[in-house]
């Protein structure tokens, strides 16, 4: 395998557009779905990057994901929306429902604004950041499809659940908190099992619900929460605020975006809290900066550098940004060849 | 020891309001802090029961605390507020604020309230219950004195800062979820160093940062967070909901209730989501049921019975309302001189 080829956004960004309108989905909503792909891609979330399109597509294609949903609010309630997405992107859904929630929030102060019907939306923390320009504090959370038991059982049915909060600062780097309920990704798991290492403790559970430390029990098995009892109840909280609230779904029936079999059901839930309804934004975010500066002034543990939530993150997209963005050539190749069956740009 | 001896819930609630009342609490407010007491000693969070009463007194004679403080809305936008407890009971602003929280949520779908300026308000599931009866979700969280070092330090910061979230049902048990940030709580590991026990690694960090098993090392450390660098997230996020937004205080700066050097510099967020905004409340809680359900029919680890989040407190809350409330000797003993004290009832 050779060095990855840096490639710069605007190539990318071209590269998904092209192919999200080849595949049905109109200009604007390709903007926004490249976007958050793009976001990934510079924080070096890469799971939520560029290779989702393949399966993104393929869900069209399989007529399980509908590309021009007409997505309509089906519920208004002074600060509260509930969006239908109509089995639309789960990305153009959050844009347009974290929308709703910063104008909502300008007006009462918060605005929360839950979606169902939709699909899998990539980066939660594209969503709780779009409230930072506009002085707000951004919470977003998703449910997803069963990974971890609940407490006590031995049966995968709540989802890793993240929740993300975005707060904005004044001169400070945002803290951005973008977190699963399980202990570490399902991924990291797949890839020590790819790779036959074994995996620590408290990541996995076999079948019959004991600690593992064989990655492809714990495949088989479930996702350890964070905290045991904590984790998991947390995981069902954000699964009713996500799935019940939005009469979408009951506990379980969320479908992982790489299952055919139909429609995902995800449930979202989309808040803003304007800062400006409770105090001065400019104090708060000068406070929120001095507590950055109070952390970062503590001993740290073995004199390591001391990060706040989102900013490596940050850095990482800066650096990118400049230097472009790294793809395997394997990732590249695959991603060339649904060009052509689009007749789409190639990269 | 002899054993604990079974006091009925309004001989408790009777001796808890006189008290209360000669240490110059209005009677409402006595009734209103009598019954988070009682909540709490029901729901066996002894922690946060009558045991409290001989702390928060001595706050009100060391001038620290206001029991007749004029708490004042000084901001409402919408469908947010914000209350200025002026250094009153925690309880009193608790109960106020959740109040205030619902009513909006009844207009607007979810209503917010912030809190500043507060004290300890106890047990932090009896302010999220108070939606229950109007069919709406309650989350409430508090943040508190440092306890937690930020992930990468070696100096507690971050309080465990309790977040709960009840959750209406049709025909079971409400789901109520009632939990710290960190692993376990301080006083589990106070308890195994009175005992000269070892604990488990996992539980606290010495003073340099390092896990250990030996609870007074873990004392002068600090807790560890769920998730490691995720609870350490999630006790800042909340942190910065109760303290900054609310104009209150810098991460850091809140007292423990038992540190008689000024006022505790508190603060809450209380907040009330109105189902009826998103859908049928009766489907909704018809739908809870199911899910509850659902996770009870799952294969359970060991055979054990599955619990539900607040399940367990709950029936022990419908055993002690018949049988009594268990209090040791001792406790009889302090609170009976400090009911000596005041004037007030004996036990």
């Amino acid at each position: 395998m050779g060095d990855p080829i840096l490639y710069d956004i605007d190539t990318l960004n071209e590269y998904c557009i092209s192919l999200l309108t080849k595949a049905g989905v109109k200009t604007e909503h390709a903007e926004i779905i490249a976007e958050t792909l793009l976001c990934a891609e510079l924080r070096d979330i890469k799971s939520h990057g560029i290779i989702r399109l393949p399966t993104y597509l393929q869900r069209i294609e399989a007529g399980i994901l509908n590309p021009i949903a007409d997505m309509r609010f089906e519920k208004e309630y002074g600060a509260t929306a509930l969006l239908d997405a109509n089995n639309g992107f789960g990305q153009i859904a959050g844009h347009k429902a974290m929308t709703a929630a910063i104008e909502i929030a300008s007006l009462y102060g918060i605005g929360v604004v839950g979606v169902k019907n939709s699909n899998h939306f990539g980066i939660a923390s594209y969503y709780s950041m779009l409230a930072l320009e506009k002085d707000m504090i951004g919470i977003v959370m998703t449910h997803a499809s069963p990974a971890i038991a609940p407490f006590g059982t031995k049966t995968p049915l709540l989802g890793t659940n993240p929740l993300t909060a975005a707060v904005p600062t004044s001169k400070e780097i945002p803290i951005v908190l973008d977190m699963s309920m399980s202990t570490v990704a399902r991924g990291k798991i797949r890839y020590s099992a790819m790779k036959n290492e074994k995996i620590p403790f408290g990541w996995g559970l076999d079948s019959e619900g004991n600690p593992t430390d064989d990655p492809q029990k714990a495949l088989d098995g479930s996702l350890v929460p964070i905290g045991g009892v904590k984790g998991s109840g947390l995981a069902l909280i954000i699964d009713i605020l996500c799935g019940v609230l939005t009469n979408n779904s009951i506990t379980g029936e969320v479908k992982n975006v790489t299952d055919m079999s139909g429609p995902s059901k995800t449930g979202h839930l989309f808040a803003a809290l304007n800062i400006s309804a409770f105090m001065d934004s400019q104090l708060f975010k000068d406070n929120i900066d001095k507590i950055i500066n109070k952390i970062k002034a503590l001993p740290s543990i073995n004199n390591n550098q001391i990060y706040m939530a989102g900013e490596i993150e940050y850095y990482l997209a800066e650096k990118k940004k400049k230097d472009g963005i790294p793809l395997e050539e394997e990732v590249i190749n695959s991603l060339n060849i649904l060009a052509d069956r689009y007749s789409a740009s190639r990269l």
